[in-house]
């Protein structure tokens, strides 16, 4: 009577990664006043609108359980959605309506990786990658994007690591660098996926946060829709984040399968949250730019603050709501110069340590508070490293 | 570039059982007029005073990412209810609270099963559980229930099935079958378990669903708290089937990797769904005795329309919201009398077949319509397999 070696195997033998946020919450929760700069979660709430009309569909009856892939004009307007942004055909069958986009994460691995495989995704990473690998007996594989080439991952250096894969995960605009990944950059991973014979799971729920060049999702590119499987969400476009609620995009064969799942793990998303992400897709593209533009606005402000000084230089964020920042001048790793912030300032920032092992060095700061205790925040950081950097 | 196996085996190469369901529902949207007494859902919605709470809160801000393992004051609630329910002691740290009871149902076989394990249930059978196990790369083991035996399953017949097994999945209330196990069975179930050192994962969420006899959660029995996981849900108890939200009750050692595993599949329950639980919870046995007593009112009717005739023979149901009919004497498998049921009387009910194999012969009535057509659609039911039988 043990448990079972995938769930004991989850986290890898190490840490989740998530001991400083752990850590700056147990400080809140002792009183002490900390900034939290750590999780990609808006300051502002899910709208009232969208909160009004769940509630209003609630109180009319979607409390009943709902169809397991998702109510149809659900379905519906995400398959409109993702074909008028990408020009390639989508229909309500290649649509999964997931609880979020990290269970849609779980279920695309499952559906492509059988216990063993071994299951690629670009390093540095967001927080859960390896885990969801794990969680699906699949062996993570972490394939390094340097930060000398801007965190872009090298279509080489990935057919380097395919033996054995039959999957490859990407996030473009990622978290946690903010890159935006190139045309160029895509175009490599798209040959490399076909060379090999893979699936690619792209993971584009930052598809909304765009500030320098453009999103381009892989699913358009040759050849690619067939072996793409797409991760998308309302947390970060629509701010509900909370709501849990997000799809996978795919061949049909493979959305029937991940039906199957569905019905085995959730038995489907709650009706009310379906009808009140269907509202939130009809405000449109002001509502999006709306929730999207604060971050853009910080952006500006910490590339203001980082240009007056020489200690930390930022991996330029062209996307999302992070910037990434390399601290390698203070002496310091990710793991002790983000512990260092916390215990004496108050700061909480991610380690680039929790995201694998090629953000080394480097912290990742969520542009998630009001724009002047960001801007004092990010201040006292720059601050820190330099008088750090000043003793190395 | 293929799907994986485990995916693809997710419905065992048969069919998911829910043939009569789907057909029914296709004829409604034909516009054809169907009874359906198909799954368990109340004909009732969730109370608008718990709807009311849930958007009074979400109004005030939980719209974000939610404590992975449950809000603190839900886990202790739910742990309290359990400790006073069964005498054991139960912490919040016991507690993981889950996107509905399915949900929990597949976590709780990802925590014990490693892939290729044996994972046993009773059959008769919740249509789900076959295809949860296989979800999980375990190998699902029917432990036949004898309808001569009531459906109580005989230990001595699950000690038989257990080689090579790490599990056992155990439901009362029973569905399909509305048999709540004995004592006697439970203790003998107890003694395999601990005998075969396996997992015993106890799915309670009709245990607010009893007529005849009282329940007995088998955790509460000598040695098995530390080998035990239940299942919970506010499906049933609440009338809140749509709003997906249960949870699992276990060692602590146990929920400690099932919060792992739910890190990395929903990444939490929304916050506003688990305030609503927690609020549901407050309205004490009364409203739970409210939303339970139409379906003990029905089996009332069912048993008296029962009484009268002698084609169909019924496993007396002693709790849930379902009563199992035996409709051999009609020459007919329970797929055949329910697709003739569906076909020439508008009238929708679950095959035998569809929750395994013991229940061959048989059909499972969902008495969730309101008295007056459930009676109507009953006596129709008897009506025909009274003619049936007397052709037979």
């Amino acid at each position: 009577m043990e448990l079972s070696q995938r769930i004991k195997g989850i986290n890898g033998g190490g840490s989740d990664g998530w001991g400083i946020f752990y850590r700056a919450r147990q400080m809140k929760a002792e009183g002490r006043a900390v900034t939290e700069l750590t999780i990609g979660e808006h300051d502002i709430r899910t709208d009232p609108l969208i909160l009004n009309h769940m509630h209003k569909t609630a109180l009319a009856g979607t409390t009943g359980y709902a169809m397991i892939p998702g109510i149809a004009p659900l379905r519906e307007a995400v398959a409109k959605r993702v074909q008028a942004q990408t020009g390639v055909q989508t229909l309500p069958e290649n649509v999964l309506i997931t609880a979020g986009g990290q269970a849609a994460l779980y279920a695309a691995h499952h559906a492509v990786c059988n216990p063993g495989d071994r299951a690629m995704f670009i390093d540095p990473h967001y927080a859960t990658y390896p885990g969801t690998v794990r969680a699906n007996g699949a062996i993570p594989v972490p394939v390094p994007a340097r930060p000398e080439a801007g965190f872009q991952p090298d279509p080489a250096v990935i057919a380097a690591h395919a033996e054995g894969a039959t999957s490859l995960l990407i996030n473009s605009p990622n978290n946690p660098t903010g890159v935006i990944y190139s045309r160029e950059t895509l175009e490599g991973i798209a040959r490399v996926v076909q060379d090999k014979d893979l699936w690619l799971i792209s993971d584009e729920v930052y598809d909304t946060q765009v500030w320098d060049g453009a999103h381009l999702s892989p699913r358009t590119l040759p050849g690619m829709a067939e072996r793409t499987l797409v991760i998308g969400s309302m947390s970060k476009s629509h701010a509900m984040t909370g709501s849990r609620i997000g799809w996978i995009i795919g061949p049909v064969e493979a959305i029937t399968h991940l039906i199957n799942l569905a019905t085995n793990t959730n038995y489907g998303v709650p009706g009310y949250i379906q009808e009140a992400a269907l509202f939130a897709l009809t405000l449109g593209a002001d509502f999006e730019a709306r929730i999207a533009e604060p971050f853009q606005r910080r952006r500006a402000i910490a590339l203001d603050l980082l240009a007056r000084q020489n200690a930390v230089r930022a991996v330029p964020p062209q996307g999302a709501m992070y910037t990434m920042l390399d601290i390698r001048a203070t002496g310091l790793d990710g793991n002790a110069f983000a512990a260092h912030l916390l215990e004496e300032h108050g700061i909480a920032v991610m380690p680039g340590e929790s995201f694998g092992q090629a953000a080394t060095g480097h912290i990742r700061v969520a542009m998630t508070i009001p724009d002047a205790p960001f801007s004092a925040a990010f201040q006292t950081l720059l601050d820190v490293a330099g008088e750090l950097a000043g003793q190395a």
